[in-house]
């Protein structure tokens, strides 16, 4: 399943912080980021840029708000081309707290928007191109509104902003093989002139099939995270992803060291995956 | 995905017992059997029919030899539609052990074979059916065999049996959506007179997505266990297919009530599921 445009995004430690407060080690974040880059992902996202009036830094993790001296200190002195993405909540971050590109070591920054909110969503994606990042636009909890206004989303967004990708996110692990091939051939027909993104979630245990599903579609933009941890019954597996791509810029090894040494002890403490209430959740949407 | 021809196979006791020899308690068997019986599933299969000469009684449990007298114990006195089922192994059980159907209280036997051992298979599975019997033909490991030789094996039983259902079989899980409905395809093609089963495993977490993507190319025989239970990385689980089917004729609270109260605490015993020494067997065929 080569295809050249496909690029993958690990997000282990922006999603995975979900369930622990974005509480992640310096150490465990910079080993992340080495596994990552030795792969050959092509993006690491390492967690979101959120206000410190939002949410507060004693019961939050440095990954909560990834100022650039965090990003540093888990990234300096590793060889990498993975370039690094953080995700922006709509109302949760603040336009000063976005530094130029020039002044960061952020290359991508992924703004995360309710259909509701897509006015803000395009205001906010077209501030930080003007400021020189890469972007996207994930449109969350799709399966849950009026299709009319998902459509007229889907619109404004091809033509009030210039962001080159946006995201198909099953937000409840609720879609099975069909809801995906309808929606990413809604989003290509709605907008023709961007790359299509996916991210999955894994309470009916399809986060993977989907993920393929979508990549037969015509989405390039995958998200998946180690060992699949993430909120509630976790992301697609980014060691499932890796071993279907089979493309020979991927190297699985660092990737399946890293879930031995790190996230199968982790699974221990921190309880993500395929668990009977996230399933219900999940089937029930 | 209503569809009236669905028939769901239910076989937690049989591929569940490959993980702990056939050992489940009797009280165990016989609540299975009452929740598939309330749940409205079709079929229930509590084990292997399997000759004693072959295994040792002292190892191995019950549910490996699937006598007459244990299968009254765990399903008398339950009002039940649901038919009983057992698998035999070729080369693994006695022609004299098949009782004729009028002495019996199972309803199905399937032949688990593989594609070298065909010519054995149409002669048991004939056998089966002239004793009384429903009977499938599951063949196993078609991922691993010469193409040429699975042709001529669904040739051969087009021509040469009156086996109604014969199924495919994921036995590494290995397949993704693309090989499922290559080979869904392929059967149907090769044996027009026969219904096509589906039998999956999870060990890259596609085992409800095959089964899935195997009902929409036409599979209308579907294997499915409790919680997922099975053999490595276990099957397809069925309370998310029973959730996916949507036929009233099914009811998932019996199902969700018996995964609460003993698969979930089994599982701290009994280790199925996705792990990673699984995915990599998976991968790798």
């Amino acid at each position: 399943m080569f295809r050249e445009q496909i690029k993958v995004l690990d997000c282990t430690i922006r999603d995975g912080g979900l369930m622990n407060d974005h509480q992640f080690s310096d150490e465990l974040v910079r080993n992340v980021y080495k596994a990552i880059s030795k792969s050959g992902i092509d993006y690491v996202e390492l967690g979101y840029k959120a206000s410190k009036t939002a949410f507060s830094p004693k019961q939050f993790g440095a990954w909560k708000f990834c100022e650039e001296d965090a990003l540093r200190k888990v990234t300096d002195g590793i060889k990498s081309n993975t370039k690094l993405s953080v995700m922006v909540d709509i109302g949760r971050v603040e336009l000063d707290d976005i530094l130029p590109k020039s002044e960061s070591v952020i290359d991508m920054i992924r703004v995360a928007s309710y259909v509701k909110d897509i006015d803000k969503a395009i205001h906010l994606v077209n501030h930080v191109i003007d400021k020189g990042y890469e972007a996207t636009v994930n449109i969350m909890a799709v399966t849950s509104v009026i299709e009319q206004d998902l459509d007229e989303a889907l619109k404004q967004l091809e033509k009030e902003s210039p962001v080159k990708i946006v995201y198909l996110v099953d937000s409840f692990g609720h879609m099975y093989s069909e809801q995906i091939q309808y929606l990413i051939k809604k989003y290509k027909a709605f907008m023709p002139s961007k790359e299509i993104g996916i991210h999955t979630h894994n309470n009916q245990q399809l986060g993977f099939a989907n993920t393929i599903e979508a990549i037969i579609y015509g989405a390039n933009y995958l998200d998946a995270t180690l060992y699949g941890i993430g909120r509630g019954a976790g992301n697609c597996p980014m060691e499932l992803l890796i071993g279907f791509l089979k493309n020979p810029k991927f190297d699985i090894r660092p990737i399946l060291d890293i879930i031995g040494k790190e996230f199968i002890p982790l699974r221990e403490k921190v309880e993500w995956g395929y668990l009977v209430p996230y399933m219900i959740t999940g089937m029930l949407n």
